[in-house]
């Protein structure tokens, strides 16, 4: 059986020694984030993920979702119960507004949280994560009327949320959806259409679902600019806001999948289902895209998660799996061989995993902070500056945080060998459930075509710019002794990355291909610089810890090693995609379609 | 649904222009490989892939194997039709030896077909795949009996062969293993303990399994030195070889896994069953290895094969799928959107797959021509450095083709987006399948070690030189104008090449750990530059059809494309493995074990 224990101690870390969360007072609900009430929720939050919903993990996977003939969706063994507890601790609106029932604490926490529970359980946490999307969404977009009727109820965990996008013939490209939305004389629309891939579409943990649904009101523009969004319960509310009738939407199949399978994903059948327009007209991605940023840093964090988990698994394994003899000799002579964790190769494995999370555990920390900033300062420079780093390190996030986080299950289940690929060990199922996360929220080509086709040029690259100037500003004034092994490194990969901004910048506006053929080795090289930059004020941290560490000392000391193998052994990778980038787009391109 | 159709006119052009297999008609067997009759078996081959086991791979999966309480085991539906026609058509024993029934003709036509087989349904072709390598093992080192008797049947098809090595408590480490044998007065030994992951093991495709076990002999010496060797059949043969009693061997279980469903992964329990030396008392690994070299070239071939028919799935896709429109205008304009092969990052993911499997089939079928050359070669020279090229690069081959075919089925599973990850396109499938060739015969990292620790000094560095002298050689030869853009990028990875093994060369010996920490970036470093190598012997190939080409030019100037994106966007990837090898094994070892 896999083993987790969430990592309480690196998350305070982060938030008290490398952020300094204190410092965030003036913003509204960071006050009531002491010290000690982040220590308590943080630890509430590990023994709820540990105790309850990593037993589950392994029951959902095995059992899955069944859908009943008529059309009802029956969760795992013990889904039902984990949910409740789930509502009573109040952890949906843990951040979420204090007018709808929410507690109102930074979002910072929300990310740990959903950390935590993604790594015990990511199948089960998809169902609160989806409604903390669906509720940003309903709460910057909705109408008062629309806000009171569903936040308090979604917000308090008795209603879930979705998101209902995708359909048949189209995911990236939602300018091709065909559902159509019919106005009718009270306000109200008629939805009808197919939708597809719909995660927690169906299910029998709350009272209610509401569906945001993507759809195009009759007489709408073709394209992206004729889509607006709905909201679509799966039982239609009285005036008094109690539950009325049955909405014609359910759930047509679900779907057999690689894994997650403790989510039902269902196809959803709208037949003429009544919903209510989210924000204006035609404006339908809009308001979905305010939501985006949130939702694919939650989706960074699965990536996250799951890589987690399975190294946690894979260093205990390491450790008490007896396998031959340490090359320089017989580390445990008492014992007929040799734990595993002594050949170098393992390690460097476990390694690469653990300087992999540490670092994005703070890049995720780091930019949660930048939205709380975003969403709650009352300085308006400081909120854009805030956004505009959300909107440059999304995508960054999403991909390559889920595209090392799958890799890093894979080389996890690599440590037990062929014990990896039998079920019982739990290890494949990381693999299996991590696997989603590069492709859902925008396939992970897309955030790095956002990347480098959005992101990079918007506002004259003025988050670009800030980013490049924070990183060199940093390197700059951490030139000492204590730092140089570091930012040395850092500095030749920032390096990299300017070249490479530069290189698009020249070659790209002419020829787009340039740009889309590096884009993927962009978004990694970026994230290479990212976590490179994380390890830096990590290191920062801990050096200013060890003095006066004692018992602790030995963690922080750890810190500077796995910097020092992140800098050795992941940083110079931005070589390569330097070289790829710079290759261009020409034996990309230059094949007919038919050659391959 | 998955397309397949095996690349017949590749493994042509590989065997007639790129290796000119005319040019060994003095080897035994290479006579009566014509190209006529080579193209006809190899076309045959191809229909009984694309036609019966095609079809079988979804099947295989999704029933997987079922153990019936008696302990018999029964094969997904159609699997048994689908044997007896292998059986029929002689394909298990197209490159044995005529005198036990085999065709003799060269093992490099099995490869070509086993690589058919494979993409078609590995679980599947991993039936005759065992038999193979059982069948080898055999006739190196069994007596004239145990040969006359279970060769004959096994080349037919009759019978399958298994491998018992692994025990719960070892794998890697096989000085560790406790199944016993006891030497009965008439010469036999009764066979008692627990084997594990016995792919196999157990089923109801032929009359009799034939399993290969090591096991102690009674009083022999602790560790690898005394290990032996057995044959014990699943029913016993009676004096005159036909079938008699049952043996005292049962499957007890089978694993729940990850994937190869259609394959029976068997717990064997030999309970005092009675089996035959093979070869000498206690010279068992040795005997093992002597069929190590052909079992793994087998395990890299179904990495490729993986790699081919994802490939193929996802090329199908992208052409078909309409979803957005090209970055440089919009490429169909009478479509709703462009098929999605006209985005870079898609044609960048298909273009190094495809990189990856061309030039992957090269090095298979050069390797397994020089397993020919090392079995059937009169000239003792000549054999030996087959041998040698055999022991180089097989580590290198079942490294790296699985590790890259497990990721190019991940990458062809991306082009899918969310419609990878469900069940019914057979993407999610090919990924689960492809994971476990990493593992077997030898996980990965072993490979790696096994290059670094054995074959690179082996003989004074023999082998390596020879490898280091041909590349080189080529490159100088091949200065000219037309193969510049290649050789001069092999040239400078052939050298980060050269700089790591002379880095290991001084400062390994000392410190083995540092051979350690770099051991997997040297196969990948090796690995990229045979395939870079393969590719400038492709081009040279190529560009000699083109000329008279006609009507296949277009597949000969796709070769040189296809050998510029892998120049430019693969290759550069040595640097790195370099940078990471020379990086040393300081910070990979310093951690304590318990900061893991």
């Amino acid at each position: 059986m896999p083993t987790y224990k969430a990592p309480v101690d690196d998350a305070l870390f982060l938030l008290n020694d490398v952020f300094h969360l204190d410092r965030y007072g003036n913003l509204p609900g960071f006050a009531d984030a002491s010290p000690d009430i982040v220590e308590a929720i943080l630890g509430e939050a590990a023994k709820f993920s540990e105790e309850v919903l990593t037993p589950l993990n392994r029951v959902g996977d095995r059992e899955g979702c069944k859908r009943k003939p008529d059309g009802s969706v029956i969760t795992p063994t013990g889904f039902k119960e984990a949910y409740k507890q789930l509502v009573d601790g109040g952890w949906i609106g843990i951040s979420a507004s204090a007018e709808f029932g929410g507690q109102g604490l930074p979002a910072t926490m929300t990310g740990l949280v959903m950390e935590f529970m993604c790594s015990a359980n990511m199948a089960f946490a998809m169902y609160p994560g989806l409604t903390q999307g669906a509720t940003a969404a309903l709460a910057v977009h909705g109408s008062d009327e629309l806000k009171k009727k569903y936040l308090p109820k979604m917000i308090a965990g008795s209603w879930t949320g979705t998101m209902n996008l995708t359909e048949p013939h189209c995911g990236t490209d939602l300018g091709l959806l065909r559902t159509k939305a019919v106005k009718q004389p009270d306000g109200s629309y008629k939805i009808t259409g197919t939708k597809i891939f719909i995660s927690a579409g169906e299910h029998d943990l709350a009272e209610n679902i509401v569906h945001l649904v993507l759809a195009r009101i009759e007489g709408a523009p073709e394209g992206t600019k004729g889509i607006s969004l709905f909201v679509a319960p799966k039982i239609l509310l009285k005036d008094d806001g109690s539950l009325g009738e049955r909405n014609k939407v359910s759930c047509g199949s679900i779907e057999e999948k690689m894994g997650i399978h403790g989510n039902a994903t269902c196809v959803m059948n709208y037949d003429g289902a009544t919903g209510w327009l989210i924000g204006e007209e035609n404006r339908g991605l809009h308001a979905m895209f305010t939501m985006m940023n949130e939702a694919r840093l939650g989706v960074g964090i699965q990536g996250l998660a799951q890589s987690e988990v399975a190294y946690q698994s894979a260093a205990a394994y390491a450790k008490e799996r007896l396998q031959g003899r340490s090359l320089s000799g017989a580390k445990y002579k008492d014992k007929p061989a040799d734990p595993i964790i002594v050949h170098p190769d393992i390690r460097r494995t476990l390694l690469t995993i653990k300087a992999f999370n540490e670092a994005a555990r703070a890049l995720v920390t780091w930019t949660a902070l930048q939205g709380d900033i975003a969403h709650r300062s009352d300085d308006e420079k400081q909120r854009q500056a805030a956004d505009d780093h959300m909107g440059l390190l999304t995508p960054v996030i999403k991909g390559v945080l889920t595209d090392c986080g799958f890799a890093n299950t894979v080389m996890a289940q690599q440590v037990f060998g062929g014990h990896g690929y039998i079920a019982e060990h739990g290890m494949e199922q990381f693999v299996r459930d991590a696997r989603i996360a590069q492709i859902y929220e925008g396939a992970n080509g897309i955030q790095a075509l956002d990347l480098v086709g959005r992101k990079l040029g918007k506002d004259g690259g003025r988050a670009m710019m800030a980013f490049f100037n924070e990183v060199a500003g940093y390197i700059k004034e951490h030139g000492d002794e204590a730092m140089k092994p570091y930012v040395g490194p850092l500095g030749v990969s920032l390096g990299h990355l300017q070249q490479a901004s530069m290189w698009f910048m020249q070659n790209a506006l002419a020829k787009p291909d340039n740009a889309g053929a590096g884009a993927t080795d962009y978004m990694h090289l970026f994230g290479l610089v990212a976590l490179g930059y994380m390890w830096c004020r990590i290191v920062e941290a801990a050096q200013a810890k060890l003095p006066k560490a004692n018992g602790s000392a030995p963690r922080y000391s750890a810190k500077l090693v796995t910097a020092r193998f992140f800098m050795e052994r992941m940083l110079p990778e931005t070589a390569t995609h330097l070289a790829r980038i710079q290759a261009g787009a020409a034996s990309t391109m230059e094949l007919p379609d038919e050659a391959f």
